[in-house]
């Protein structure tokens, strides 16, 4: 393997450099939650994140969405375009939960909405993320109306494939949390990954397959169960998921 | 004077039942800042903040604009139509300010927003009233479309007649906070206040002829002065400002 330059490391992930237009993101084994406050590590999470991740850039890619995936490697690591991430995370919403019912307790615990509820925030760790309007977006120059609306679009038709998916798996596809960049030619792209940390799934239980185990419990095994059950649904292998570079 | 019922007592105003369909709003002289952490008295604000309200709600009712505003009791009170009080703040903003640059802090401080920015809160001291989306409104039922079109088109005709009128002062009209109500026939008012308590004014040396002063200072005395500067600006005499009941 080539010496690869580590350019970012996040919470979750690393960004190395591969060339002038291409990136590996390597999913780590650690988890975070309350704002990186409260840190585990869960052996084999990063794998199975890294699997979840490019089955769904894959998916998305053979619906004809345009995604920053190129390939996977077979372990921890997906190799990427490289883009200049616009600062926005995108939550799409097909139930009320979770921070919703934090800002707003007049939502009811998992009502539908219907069409689904797109929300903005701005991707700024030391303002924690805060809720922005799209008439922000516009006003600081964030996004133009034209790349806002693309955004919109590409976001809830990535909803719409999700939640088909889970629903041919008989689970209750809730949020998903969606990043975009932008590449040399001006294309944006749905970048960053898709898994159970950032979205959430429920069985008919209730019970979830998603990171939101670990931030309830802030139990690192329970969390790798759920992510298990998450990959088993998925039908990717677990194969090697417990070995490590 | 016929004996009035309290029926509520806010943070700088009382209000009484007059009778079925009206109420007294009573202006006091309490000042308080950071959600009511921050409390001091300004002997003489309560007169002139129920002036300055009475006045401009006349400017309104005589441009057409609906609201609450029934006669001044040439002292601290209103007399109003009793609403039923629909739980949200909606801002006005000409200008980046305040709250808006804590929140994101991308926005340049006084960057002319044109058209007007418009933003409704949750109005709940509890959740601090927090930023909602207008989809929340109407998700959660508190508004429905209609209703949210109506407050929308009226906010912003109110900011327009407010800022024309400041205009030909040579001030700043940076922004206003407005609350509506229902009527029992279901037409929406504009309601509450519309002081130097829920709006912000600059004069060209941006100076505040408002309650911003107290916000940053904490001194009632310098905070009187800014409402006295307000009410000579606006016309509303200031006899008498400094008896009480
Ligand atoms: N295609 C891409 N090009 C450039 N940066 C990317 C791309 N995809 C994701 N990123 C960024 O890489 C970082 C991934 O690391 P992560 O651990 O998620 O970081 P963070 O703690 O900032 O969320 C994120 O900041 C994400 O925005
Ligand atoms: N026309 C009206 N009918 C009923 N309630 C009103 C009307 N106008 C204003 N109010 C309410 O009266 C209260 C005024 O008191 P205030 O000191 O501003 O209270 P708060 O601390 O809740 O802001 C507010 O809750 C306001 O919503
Ligand atoms: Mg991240
Ligand atoms: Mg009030």
């Amino acid at each position: 393997m080539n010496t690869l330059q580590l350019i970012y490391e996040g919470k979750s992930k690393r960004v190395y450099a591969k060339d002038e237009d291409t990136l590996v993101i390597e999913f780590k084994d650690d988890v975070t939650a309350i704002d990186g406050l409260v840190k585990a590590v869960a052996i084999g999470k990063g794998v199975l994140a890294a699997r979840i991740s490019a089955f769904f850039f894959k998916l998305l890619n053979d619906a004809g969405i345009k995604t920053h995936f190129i390939e996977y490697d077979g372990f921890r690591r997906i190799i990427v375009k490289k883009l200049e991430i616009i600062p926005v995370e995108v939550i799409v919403r097909n139930y009320a939960y979770g921070s919703l019912l934090r800002r707003l307790p007049i939502y009811k615990p998992l009502q539908k909405l219907e069409p689904p509820l797109l929300e903005f925030h701005y991707k700024d760790d030391d303002l924690h993320d805060p809720l922005v309007l799209e008439e922000d977006l516009i006003r600081t120059g964030i996004l133009s109306e034209q790349e806002l609306d693309f955004i919109k679009s590409v976001s809830l038709r990535v909803n719409d494939i999700l939640t088909k998916f889970f629903e041919s798996k008989k689970l209750k596809f809730v949020d998903v949390k969606l990043e975009f960049g932008k590449s040399r030619s001006g294309e944006i792209l749905v970048a960053d990954e898709i898994s159970g940390d950032t979205f959430r799934v429920l069985d008919e239980n209730g019970n979830h397959l998603d990171k939101e185990v670990f931030r309830r419990t802030k139990d690192a095994g329970l969390l790798l169960k759920a992510y298990l059950r998450l990959a088993e649904v998925v039908g990717v292998s677990v194969d090697g998921v417990f070995s490590s570079y």
